[in-house]
């Protein structure tokens, strides 16, 4: 069969689920663009600029399994590749495409517009390889091969993929065999499996207290359904890292916390570092995820990674995690653990609005927790609202998107943005303060102009908190420009009607979080006016661990930072 | 003497010319941003994210010489390279300053959030390396070499240099020898500097219609005043390639207008094409520079570049510009010259409004060219922005701030807010596009903050128009959502009055102009409403040779692009 170049790659998008391609257009894509606008089955979503398109692209991939984004050459990829960056750190599929200048002027060094007019049509590519797991430049003679090589690695780790698309070539006819691609993973060698499957059920018959540690990208994997399975069957308690907040449900009966090294409950430390029999799915300590490096972990801890399971110095490679955790959820355990949720009965703490009274964060985060339904998808930004969502207790249900890695300031708005794209049917509420709220900001009038309906607390306490905590309490470096939220909103809302508030006191926020709760065929803007100084003691903790590890103990010295822990 | 690791950076800035780090705060450069705070002499200046901060950095070296830029390790520098690759495409000398991880924890590779978390820490380097000329990890061992090293590549060659600075040692004292950061450059070998003079004497007294063009960043390498020197010294007529409009007078009696390969005029075409004796400043052909590479030039032009000079085949390493342009405009001239600017006086055309007519581009830029006056800045975007300034005939002492080569959409805002920091007190006026202010428009808020007063034409053609006129006459992706620009403005004003219009007819103009220029205490918001179709001819024809370039003519067929030209 014959298929121009173009539509090739539109099919195979297609084919793994792609919708919608965000991005921006410019004179290398606009011929595939056109391609596209012929098209049903695929379209093009603008977004505001490229690297607003790449957090967009992470949000729709974390809801709709993939994504897409395009882009320009040189402008439009430099642009756009910190968010593929951030995707790769935290394990979210996305296809780069980016429109590339003419093929015969590549294979001829030509100096053109949008490169350093050096000749070099290499240095894009070279930038892209550290963030993608694959890259290529297609050409008539390669496409068919390498545009399903390219997804196919997408599809298999998770993580962004770069494809250059010249755009002189992308009519040409080329042969295709392959009706639909075919995304089969390997399975695991059986004998490998059917060892690790003894070397497991060996550890579990001695263990006393056996738990479960939950990390990354879990429901990118496939692997969130087996894995509660898993756990369910073996009767565990299990804690999670950032990472993993909410990927079983919130308010499962045998989730005991979140864990975080040394800032973990004692409870959740007991049953993670005194565990016989550890459990760690897609485990992996970052600074970020473990108070710094505070975790103390059984050496023995059974690491179940996607490919590959590691019990202290043994590495068992072939083995498919899907299969181990398929195998886990039918033994039969070879004991009854006792040990899940400690049946702690939670305080009620009935919360109720003091009238005239400021609200601070903690107040907040305890009002607003009582606000999210199951279901939900809840974005957060770094910053303090990151640690507010942290702590929350959640409903079943929930999806939360962040970077609890990469920690992108801004990113969470435009993620927003593609996360609503791709389920526009849940309902959607965001966290974000003002400083990281004003790289993005423009992505709000693509809310309106889809006509989406989030949720939007904007936690205004002008400026930077969470590095105010870290680092220069009073100085004007941590300040930003005052503006206008409100207005800002409506000159982006093309005249469409929208729910706002600007709370101060708690009355105010009661009054708003009820108003808004009617108001859900609107957009919300919740706007939370905090003292800059507001930072919630397990905050200002956090940030002085930061400080601490940053800038050793002669920095603080010098810094005249006092750390009282 | 001893000196920190971070005041000895901050006293080498200072002594470059670097008053303000423009840039975003983050935690690995928060100790930095504390020592900076402590000085007078340097300051820091927040921008609203870090591409538009990269943006900011290369409008402030085009106007104050040298400018830096400060980030924060992996999501900051991604962020910014676009902006860091345009500088190093069109030679402006940007120091980028980042906030790097804990140099304990670079050397031990461990995991920390901005990073993939695999222990790599050449990545961000490895990105920066294709558009930087130097590059270097401070350590307190090689701090005042290679501080020393990587500054003096920035001056000497034009181009961003890249310098991480770790968290943990910017207290550390070091010993510092030399007072001064020597800036001496090289002078030329005497004996090669003599034989190139020869040589172009030679070829002068041979020659009965020499000619020159200036090309790129002549003002960035110090050869302005001796380019202008060289050139009335012999007498000879001159023109321009984009780059270097205005870098001379545009009312200079020797200018004869631009050189754009075949769309040239002919009298350009005749004196630079049928030369027998073309100097070229600094010259370099791309296809935006040369209407797709339709340049005819004389095989011995005598390309004067800034270390080095070619004839033909024969190339004068060791030769510095500067040294050859003293000389060229010391020497007798072989012959007098005659065939300056060709005596055709120009028609008067004065301009009129037609009272309720719609403005349409070409009288637009027609009337606005009366608008511009002696030593303004003229910022100009991509699109048609750059194409109607292009056309302009302008006054003395213009400087004009555009991309003319890396083209990338969104630069020319935070280009101005940077120019204007460096040179608040000469009147600046931007010409942007709607699609491309969307971009980068949460800048505007900087112009406030630091009471600025441009002078904005906002030209709202509701899209990307050079981009339909390309390709997608009617097609949606080259849309945009709809804002209200006034407000928007409002809502990042905090409260400070600012002047604003919205024209659509030539009367609308006319007042508008007249008011803006009473209102030169205020930042001026002129927006200008083109249907999105107004295309003027010349613009047309330009998007014609991009799309015959970029799609090919198999290209054109399939998307029904009839060209006629």
């Amino acid at each position: 069969m014959k298929r121009t170049v173009g539509d090739f790659l539109l099919d195979r998008l297609s084919q793994i689920g792609v919708k919608d391609i965000l991005g921006v257009p410019g004179d290398y894509n606009l011929q595939f663009l056109i391609q596209m606008e012929r098209r049903k089955d695929v379209r093009f979503v603008g977004t505001r600029n490229e690297l607003n398109g790449a957090y967009a692209a992470d949000g729709y991939a974390r809801l709709n399994g993939i994504s897409a984004l395009l882009t320009t050459y040189g402008v439009g990829d430099l642009s756009a590749i910190n968010g593929i960056a951030g995707a790769f750190a935290e394990y979210v599929p996305v296809v780069c495409i980016v429109g590339a200048p003419p093929l015969n002027s590549v294979n001829r060094h030509r100096y053109l517009h949008h490169t350093t007019a050096e000749g070099n049509f290499e240095d894009m590519m070279d930038c892209y390889r550290p963030f993608t797991v694959a890259q290529a430049r297609i050409t008539p003679q390669n496409a068919v091969e390498e545009i399903d090589r390219v997804l196919r690695a997408c599809v298999r780790e998770k993580r962004p993929v770069y494809l250059q698309l010249p755009s002189d070539i992308t009519f040409f006819e080329i042969d295709v065999h392959n009706e639909v691609l075919s995304l089969r993973q390997q399975t695991s060698d059986t004998k490998q499996l059917n060892a690790l499957l003894d070397r497991i059920t060996e550890k579990l018959s001695k263990a006393q207290n056996p738990s479960a540690l939950l990390g990354m990208a879990l429901d990118r994997f496939g692997l969130r359904d087996l894995t509660q399975s898993a756990i369910e069957n073996l009767k565990i308690p299990f804690a999670t890292l950032s990472a993993a907040q909410c990927v079983l449900d919130g308010d499962h009966p045998q989730w005991i916390g979140g864990y975080s090294g040394r800032s973990s409950s004692d409870a959740v430390k007991h049953a993670i570092e005194q565990s016989d029999c550890l459990f760690g799915l897609n485990v992996k300590f970052t600074d970020s995820n473990s108070s710094y490096f505070t975790q103390k972990i059984p050496d023995d801890m059974i690491n179940i990674q996607p490919f590959r399971t590691i019990i202290g110095h043994e590495v068992f490679e072939g083995v498919s995690a899907i299969e181990l955790l398929e195998r886990l959820s039918e033994i039969t355990p070879p004991k009854q653990y006792q040990n899940c949720k400690p049946p702690v009965a939670k305080v009620e703490d009935p919360w109720v609005a003091k009238a005239g009274e400021k609200l601070i964060q903690n107040r907040f985060w305890k009002r607003v927790e009582k606000f999210i339904k199951p279901n939900d998808v809840v974005v957060t930004e770094a910053g303090t609202s990151m640690r507010g969502v942290k702590i929350m207790d959640m409903p079943s249900g929930i999806t939360i998107i962040s970077q609890p890695l990469w920690l992108s300031i801004g990113y969470s708005l435009p993620a927003l943005f593609g996360s609503l794209m791709a389920k526009p049917d849940r309902r959607q509420v965001i966290f974000i303060g003002d400083g990281s709220f004003q790289l993005t900001a423009q992505e709000v009038s693509s809310f309106f102009e889809h006509d989406l309906k989030p949720i939007i607390f904007l936690i205004n306490n002008k400026g930077y908190t969470i590095e105010r905590a870290i680092m220069g309490f009073h100085s004007a470096y941590n300040d930003i420009p005052n503006w206008n939220y409100r207005q800002l909103f409506e000159a982006f809302s093309d005249g469409k009607s929208f729910f706002s508030r600007q709370v101060i006191t708690e009355d105010d926020f009661e009054k708003a979080l009820n108003d808004a709760d009617k108001a859900s065929d609107q957009l919300c803007l919740i706007e939370i006016m905090f003292d800059p100084l507001d930072i919630p003691k397990a905050v200002q903790t956090s940030a002085n661990m930061v400080a601490a590890f940053n800038y050793g103990p002669r920095g603080l010295k010098e810094l005249d930072k006092n750390i009282d822990d």
